[in-house]
């Protein structure tokens, strides 16, 4: 035993390694489909509270097993999580004791901090990355699952001090197999990157649908009025909630910061538009359109 | 001449309708290829002020004449103001001694107020009455016209208090021939509705279309990590500015006066962030989510 460190273990490349997912919804089924679509590992574990949800992962054809019971994954070589990061959270130090002498443990949770903090104190027999990709529907569970979710996608690699090259790029090639876009990032500048790209516009929504519905109450016309721009803003805020609550509670310093920025922003704007302030007003409005022409992949 | 009221005038069916349209832009000419491709009027007639929209036009084969010079629509028995807001409040005097006895004369802008102000300030051989289709897309020009735009759409028909039953049945009947939904709405409930429902959701995109371009000219990362869910919610930043603005300027009052409330609607979740007042952030963001999937066609 002794001498055995996780760096003698070589690691198995992804295409001869087994892989459990732990959390089959919507991000951990899309994982398993695109894997096994692209017969990209040589195993796939599936672990999921719900019965119901592992009946739909079984009937998916995709997992070799599927099981409630986390002892499943020390038949892996690498485990991911794929939960809420709330869960994340609770779920990795019960990992430590389980995965076998050189797992990679990988999560797909949508803030990196607390996850990549909570990683750092696994046994060392788990080599942990935090992992991000950055996609997602507004529907969630196993049924909606897409083998092409991660097509396109940025995929943050988080890596950890401990990791060594090797995890690093087993990490890589995982996101590359499901056609993502490997970033590397640290888990600082991932978080207060995500509060604008993700957590803001994820607030925003829900603030304006929140809104939105409460004047509804008072005509019944607006439902009826509501155009395509509308539905496109608001979209957001039908965010799986248990998931958003988790992000927003997990980023809460840069997201409470980003919304009163925002906030102050759109009182200005107000100011200018009640003050009918034509060239002010078409300056802001031009660079925002410009700026917005050149996002790509619109 | 004497007693020659528009009431004398029966007006002629859509199918037998020459129409006038005024500004060949994305709204304009998708109204003309979609009344072209479902073969609802007589003939079409297109004003533009841009030879180089009038050539795409006049290639389009839609129109059996095009010109730059407002006269053209005296052949007109019905005529549409396609226009940004502004141009349709300065084009309107004008109509007045151009139109002959009895012409209908609807406009497409997206704030009523104003527009229904200046109609009805018109010669009486004009029936005015004010018109706004709830679709769009955030790029512009005949170059993007569909003739299925407005399928499906809720198109705003705002009588005037001096229209009859007949000019308002015609302007159904155009609304219904490109298959959008006409709803009758007033002026003033108009404008507050579509602060709601699409000003709101400008300003906020515009908003944070800005200051994520802000936050990446320090962080080349940020545009990287952009998902879908950013994507969505800024879309509308790249609305026409021109249009836009003529917009939030003829809406001053309800989209300032929304703009605040979202404002301190937001830093409220700031603050329920911030506390990580759990119970009361998943009480918000569990009602939006539930008002957000009740939204149909999303």
């Amino acid at each position: 035993m002794c001498g055995s460190s996780s760096k003698a273990n070589g690691m198995r490349p992804l295409l001869d390694s087994s892989v459990a997912i732990i959390g089959l919804g919507l991000m951990g089924g899309s994982l398993a489909l695109a894997l096994r679509q692209r017969n990209a590992c040589r195993a796939l574990l599936g672990v999921d509270v719900s019965a119901d949800t592992r009946a739909q992962a079984d009937a998916s054809g995709a997992f070799e097993r599927t099981s409630a019971d986390l002892a499943l994954v020390d038949q892996a070589d690498i485990v991911i999580l794929a939960t809420p990061v709330q869960t994340i959270l609770e779920l990795l130090p019960h990992l430590g004791s389980i995965v076998r002498e050189g797992t990679l443990v990988m999560d797909l949770g949508s803030t990196k901090r607390q996850v990549v903090h909570a990683m750092a104190g696994l046994a060392p027999r788990a080599r942990p990355i935090g992992g991000h990709p950055m996609c997602g529907k507004e529907t969630s569970g196993f049924g909606v699952a897409d083998p092409d979710l991660f097509k396109g996608a940025a995929f943050a690699l988080v890596p950890l001090e401990r990791n060594d090259d090797e995890a690093y790029a087993l990490a890589e090639s995982l996101a590359r197999a499901v056609e993502a876009r490997p970033i590397r990032v640290d888990p600082v500048r991932h978080d207060r990157i995500v509060a604008a790209t993700s957590h803001l516009p994820f607030a925003l929504a829900s603030t304006l649908m929140a809104l939105i519905g409460e004047l509804a109450q008072n005509d019944e016309l607006i439902l009826a009025l509501v155009a395509g721009g509308f539905r496109d803003t608001s979209r957001l805020a039908a965010s799986e909630p248990s998931m958003m609550l988790d992000v927003l509670l997990t980023n809460a310093d840069n997201t409470s910061e980003l919304a009163r920025t925002f906030a102050q922003r759109l009182t200005k704007l107000a100011d200018l538009i009640e003050r009918k302030d034509r060239d002010a007003l078409r300056t802001l409005i031009q660079a925002a359109a410009k700026e917005r022409r050149e996002v790509q992949r619109s």
